[in-house]
């Protein structure tokens, strides 16, 4: 199954942490393998995973100050993709080498650029200062998921869904029934959701000791190609509550979720959850993003259960609802720049 | 790998006790994955297992009285497949639902039609009177094997392979030597085979005490699309035996099979072995069940080694013996409702 | 994925110790599928591993003397394939009967011709004479490897990987840095590499004591189609060696490589370890096997990472550098033999 990808943007591929001195790491993304590694000051360096004489992946090999060499037959890279050495002889053939990829670390993250590197701008990189802010505490982590990752932004940018997969955690019956609105901003998509004068949900309960009613906002941005924020706010109930203002006193917590594609199937899902109570309590950090963990280990078995039901049965027809509005506005999106980014490649 | 399957047929799904009040039950039948529920008052309903809203299969959803509510974003449908709620809206999209399948609870099974609907009369449901009559005593099982159904119909259609296959329960070198004759009674076949004055087998031996030879009858009835029932009789030598009389004395067992395509390689194979000699004694209907349930798995791997085989190399010539005879004819009607199902169909 | 072999050829299919009396054996060897047993005299036999009936593997059967009988119905075949017996009838249909593969026991290993039986000539078995040498112990063993043979042979041609993939057992830097020298010899490949006092690699250190520098030859025969031998010579270092003369002193060790292809990305890898330094002290040649074994563990990974690469991504362009210039020829000379055979069997 053969998937079109928007080549040219910026990819969340690892955490910064899973990228460790010393140690190739390899991943695929857009269907391709990349192989990551942080040359001797840190940098971090992303390259095909295949080396150009007999195909080894280049993640095998071993890196030896800012280059990697190979595990089969020791051809030796820079970090720039180039072959420098080939053992037993002295000359290299011209031109030998591996793809790079241009890549940055920015917000405790590698983001890798999958399109034409001179069009690769840091600054397209989205804006996930949560992950590193002094106000904020946030916890990260990832799974690799049986299921395209349009399925999964979806899923994100449909959170009745709450309701039905999550009631332990973030979910409570008063989602569903909250009407939600949503608002294109350029190529972004933002979702408002009020639920007012309702019971917390579990999490909460457990987190914050909230107890009775409360109101609750949830802002939900789309940053193509792969990338949703949900920012939560929580606070006390207040009548006839102006919904275009924004809330005073609560207090907020902000999930982050970055879909990089595996294959047309497959997707990372990395995420993050940031909270804003006590930014500096690691474990009031940790112990908010378990329950984060095990809320999207219910989210796999639904995905994965609904994407073979697609692959399954391909043809079957599907009926929209009033809450799929903003999912339907960010595949419309994603149609016209992945359309527009296929014709500048082919160009 | 595609199958043209005879749809206006009745189907065994499953045995009645394998769908239990308030657990959504999954199965596929002909490709079509199918899940299945009791209302409040117990009756069987079956469904398409798929949302048509996002295509998760209902089967993960939850059953509230006689409905049945989608487990990710709550659409709730009737016991008729039709959608009578979406949370967070007042209207239904009209004509919005899922298929339907006639179900119908009947000798201790759940019988399916995959066909229209309109066509589908419990008339045409197979007489297996043996699984709740007072005379006899059944225990009921099933197993999932990786083959074709068309390939278990042969399996026991042609029961020489006992010589050979199960030598320690039901099987004898006698029966490969004894010929059976088949004969076409509508759109069934029956084949008829009697082993005369010869050693019981194994678990007649071990069930009944069985010490010197008997005579034995084998009344195997082919009812299509995929029901197959052995009738055998066990009882004394008769010299001379008339074999075109019903035989006296002696007791019947009988086993029942319902080979349900799950797949073009995948079949259900739901079975019933049935016993006259202690009807009421559950132990030696258990104990008759256990022996039948072994035999079986010797079969499975017969089974899966040919589908295998004929997968791997689907052209290479077969050659027919005299002891195809009944299961070529069963497969030429087979071909001939198929065929005439097709066309009424597609009309 | 289709693949063209030679088929006008010997293969070893097993080792002689894994085909034992009365015990029916399955291989595929060349997208074939093959069951092998003896005789009552202990001569091999090999056929189609399919009955001619049903389809079900004879492999799954019983032996009865020089014959093999069917698992499912009973057939019964003779060692020329032919079909002897019908159970429950007279006649057999004529013509009845599986395919026979020539099979040679030689050098302690059965050997199969999957071509045309006529043009089936012993001698055309390559000389694998260390296997059964007085003046040579040889311990044997096998691993199915997930990879066409192609890069196996690639790979034991092109030894320069001892260096990155061994560097515990048999590699040491400077086999890469050595020069090697290659020559045709008919339809074989002959490679030759001098690795000049140096230190010697971790096998010999353990098995043999050798500590200061020695001189070590490595000469590697290409047979086709996928036998692969590597005398290794171990001795003391000489100044201004004649690297074209016979070495004096030391002693040999034999890998031997049997790389019968089981589909286009299955081998089976057959392997034998002989040294000439203990040839009756069973202990010592186990010591020196365990440690080849281990070494081709590390192959498999190398490998099997490699031909999921290619399967992956078939058409990026590789390089090829000084060190392929034996497996180039090699493949070479089985591009123009298989053209040669799929020509001749097309007439």
């Amino acid at each position: 199954m053969q998937s079109v990808y928007l080549r040219n943007a910026w990819y969340l591929a690892a955490w910064a942490n899973e990228l460790k001195p010393g140690e190739p790491f390899a991943r695929t993304l857009l269907d391709e393998p990349v192989m990551m590694y942080r040359t001797g000051d840190g940098t971090p360096v992303a390259l095909e995973d295949r080396c150009c004489h007999r195909s080894l992946p280049l993640s095998l090999g071993k890196i030896e100050g800012d280059r990697i060499r190979c595990g089969y037959h020791g051809l030796l890279f820079d970090a720039a993709g180039k072959c420098v050495q080939v053992p037993g002889q002295s000359l290299v053939p011209p031109g030998s080498g591996v793809r790079r990829y241009p890549a940055v670390e920015r917000w405790r993250a590698i983001w890798l650029w999958m399109g034409e590197a001179a069009a690769a701008d840091p600054a397209l990189i989205p804006n996930l200062y949560w992950l590193d802010h002094p106000q904020w505490g946030a916890g990260t982590g990832q799974m690799q998921i049986k299921c395209g990752y349009q399925l999964i932004v979806d899923n994100v940018l449909d959170l009745t869904h709450l309701s039905y997969v999550h009631p332990r955690t973030f979910g409570t019956l008063a989602i569903a029934e909250s009407p939600a609105r949503y608002e294109r901003v350029g190529d972004q998509v933002r979702i408002t959701r009020w639920i007012l004068d309702s019971k917390p949900p579990g999490v909460m309960a457990r987190n914050r000791a909230m107890d009775g009613n409360i109101d609750r906002r949830q802002l939900i941005t789309f940053l193509p190609p792969s990338v949703v924020t949900i920012e939560g706010w929580f606070g006390p109930t207040v009548p006839n509550r102006d919904e275009r203002a924004e809330p005073e006193g609560g207090f907020g917590i902000c999930n982050i979720n970055a879909l990089t594609p595996v294959s047309a199937t497959e997707t990372l899902h990395l995420f993050a959850e940031a909270q804003s109570y006590a930014p500096r309590d690691d474990a009031a950090t940790d112990k908010l993003f378990r329950e984060v963990y095990d809320t999207f280990l219910e989210d796999i078995e639904v995905l994965q259960a609904q994407q073979r039901a697609l692959l399954e049965r391909p043809n079957r027809p599907m009926i929209d609802i009033n809450a799929d509005a903003g999912g339907l506005e960010a595949r419309r999106i994603m149609a016209r720049l992945t359309a527009a980014d296929t014709q500048r490649t082919a160009a």
